[in-house]
């Protein structure tokens, strides 16, 4: 639906036309995220600063007009689409490093500063921001704040939100918010800074992130260790953790992955036969502390089954032990270009019943689900695989979905760990919330919101 | 004032008559905390679960009587005083550890299990709550919960929040909300478990807390280094901070503190002549990692111009360098018996521009004003001594604590970093938070309770 003329020259107006664009092109390219199914925008803002998007925001709402905000758009589940057509204000332009504070282990940065940059730049003065997911390359601190990003080293360090000390954010009526601040110890008044963390860009638009460094770690050691089943696989997560070792990473790639993967790079073994899960395991420290830790790891795989354990002696080993674990979103591809990509989560020492249930799926349903993700904390990444075009192929993986979510549900977990729920979710809300705790969440969204036009159609069920 | 006796007797037909009490005893001892400014209760309940707490606050809702939750009564800014009279919703009988579980490193409690309780019980199994508020052994996981609650192992492990996962809580509608889980990841729907975090008993009554354990630390080394001024002491800190060791804890004790030390101690003598400040160091890991850091706190000590650094080569001998620290507050009390007890917080970087503020308070308002905490999160705590009775005194008093909070602000800091505002700060919170941040606040807390029943006057300032 276009916009009225008069909205559009207004957008003009505060952001400068150079950055307001009703092209078809723009608006398709900016209504869709990773999830690859979107909805056109009605025009597109890139504005500078939290000033001129407090215009837009006021401008939108006197109209009645939907806004979304927009980071890196790398989103599975159309966190950043706008299914209700409407302005995107894509922050692509607030992309600068404020300030890395090395004497308070602080960084302050505008929201479209990409993740990867970062990091490099904190671990260049030897300081370090853990948060992880696989897109940091092309994803921005201000989306992995809005969905509470994690990654493999989350088990250790945590996700996005223990790094968040405060927030610049612009909400639906205008008013310019600042949250928390630069110590870590804040107590004055409601968190609203870890409301917004995770809140999926729908209670307000992030426009400057105050982050919480720590000392970059000296050194790492990497062990791969592969297992007959997932079943020795867990028992060796289990026999890590009863260790009291906290690895930085503990990932875990199943049979299936790691037959794509072989395949993906042209049958080149990388397990041992007969291999039917894979463990790649991280410790970081002290180095003394590093070699005792990587000890442990290796005695706990040893315990569990291992059929062979590989510890990697430099840089370029390490490099190739984590290979397997980098290729893996390419190589399932090669099984079939669809995937249904859930990132359900249950406590670590559930994860042999995810995978018996996950058995069970494939059988019941006949359907490819490799998994694989981070078992320290029981994050498992579950591919439900389609082949385009078949629509019975299509119909058996959503009913599969809904049975998956249950399940994860009943053995005390939950239905994302990672990627949020957004619309593409939001009708499973239910089955991991009672309906007494949705309805605070949407008095929540109310209170900040109370006309819907901010990110609207996201997170809860159609009602 | 009285309540109407049907409410009584309705009270007595939830909870059974021997757990509601009218008596003036009651009355008044539950309604003080450690702020010692209380206000009778009109009633007091002792409740067994969320669903009797539900019946309880339908109950007062319904009669339009104010209910306030209660955990250890151990606040320092009367989060738990009734100050509009009402209902106290004392939580002593759900005081169960309901589960430690290993494997996955969660414990699941009820909110009035002892803080010092609960430690001792997941160290009896190899495990470690860090949270370590000075009245572990009288405070509560509840109250820690509601005021998010800090302590000297605050810098390396983080607050309250970073330990807890889920929570079951009665809203002021009666209705009982589960919110997180067992798991560390979970980005479903919005994050109310960190919103209740800290929310002081405005927004929930926590009925159950889900808490991540962390491994416990396998050693630790105790240095204590004098310096001649409070300067170097925070040299000291920047130093540690730039040799990239996180301590376990990192104390800061200034002279005026010292002094009153000594003189609790009956004169003997803890630190050489001249000293100005005092640093408690720990380290805490593996072995040899914790060698490494007890070697670079030590360089980083000297390198500030340390007087004398002594190292605990014995739980005794750490005992002893801990004792200063454990006799401050009782110590403070040899001074005069009143004490303004302040937590503020800066950027740890900037603490001698705190110590400079501190200086021309005493100066100014002619006070005495000894300072001791938190270094490595930059929280100390500022007690503006008083004389009984004396109420130039207390109006001078009251005179600086205004200046010191704008002056806290001004550095970056905030006015609280661990006690809360509670009703005894409420009027100072429009230093810290610009009007539009207290309104998103206010939103919040009337999308939780409309009618303002659930422990009303607190946080913020009357309007």
């Amino acid at each position: 639906m276009p916009l009225p003329s008069e909205l559009v020259d207004a957008l003009r107006a505060i952001a400068g036309a150079e950055h307001v664009r009703v092209d078809a092109d723009a608006l398709q390219a900016y209504g869709a995220d990773a999830l690859k199914r979107g909805h056109p925008a009605d025009a597109v803002v890139t504005p500078e600063g939290a000033d001129q998007i407090s215009a837009i925001v006021r401008l939108c709402a006197s109209h009645g007009v939907p806004f979304v905000p927009r980071g890196g758009g790398t989103g599975y589940t159309g966190g950043s689409v706008p299914v209700r057509g409407g302005v995107v204000i894509s922050l692509e332009r607030m992309n600068r490093i404020l300030e890395i504070d090395e004497d308070n282990l602080v960084a302050v940065v505008e929201p479209n500063v990409v993740t990867g940059d970062l990091q490099d730049a904190v671990e260049k003065v030897g300081l370090f921001y853990p948060p992880d997911p696989a897109s940091l390359k092309t994803s921005v601190i201000g989306g992995n704040v809005a969905e509470c990003a994690g990654g493999p080293r989350a088990f250790k360090y945590g996700t996005t939100k223990q790094y968040v000390l405060g927030l610049q954010a612009v909400l639906a009526n205008g008013d310019v918010i600042e949250t928390g601040g630069k110590v870590v110890k804040n107590v004055v008044g409601y968190d609203l800074t870890h409301l917004l963390v995770g809140s999926e860009g729908t209670l307000a638009i992030i426009t400057r992130v105050i982050l919480r460094l720590v000392p970059k770690p000296l050194t790492r050691s990497t062990l791969r260790a592969t297992f007959r089943t997932v079943e020795e696989a867990a028992r060796a997560v289990t026999n890590v953790i009863r260790a009291r070792v906290v690895p930085a990473a503990l990932e875990l790639v199943d049979r299936d992955s790691l037959e794509a993967v072989t395949a993906y790079l042209k049958g080149r073994s990388l397990a041992p036969p007969d291999t039917g899960a894979l463990l790649l395991l991280e410790v970081d420290g002290f180095a003394e502390a590093v070699a005792e830790e990587a000890n442990r790891c290796e005695q706990a795989c040893l315990a569990a089954g291992a059929t062979e354990i590989l510890r990697a002696r430099d840089e370029a080993e390490r490099e190739e032990l984590w290979r397997v674990r980098r290729e893996l979103s390419f190589s399932l591809k090669t099984i079939t270009p669809i995937k249904l990509n859930h990132d359900v989560v249950v406590p670590k020492g559930r994860i042999p019943q995810l995978f018996d249930l996950v058995a069970r799926l494939k059988r019941d349903f006949r359907l490819r689900i490799p998994c694989f993700g981070h078992a320290g904390d029981g994050n498992i990444h579950v591919n439900i695989m389609v082949t385009p075009g078949d629509e019975d192929e299509m119909r058996r993986a959503h009913e599969a979905e809904r049975v998956l979510f249950e399940g994860v549900v009943a053995l005390e977990g939950s239905i994302s760990g990672e990627h949020g729920i957004g619309f593409a979710k939001a009708k499973y809300l239910p089955i991991e919330l009672d309906p007494q705790t949705i309805a605070a969440m949407k008095r929540v969204k109310h209170a900040f919101d109370p006309d819907n036009l901010l990110n609207p159609g996201k997170i809860f069920p159609e009602s």
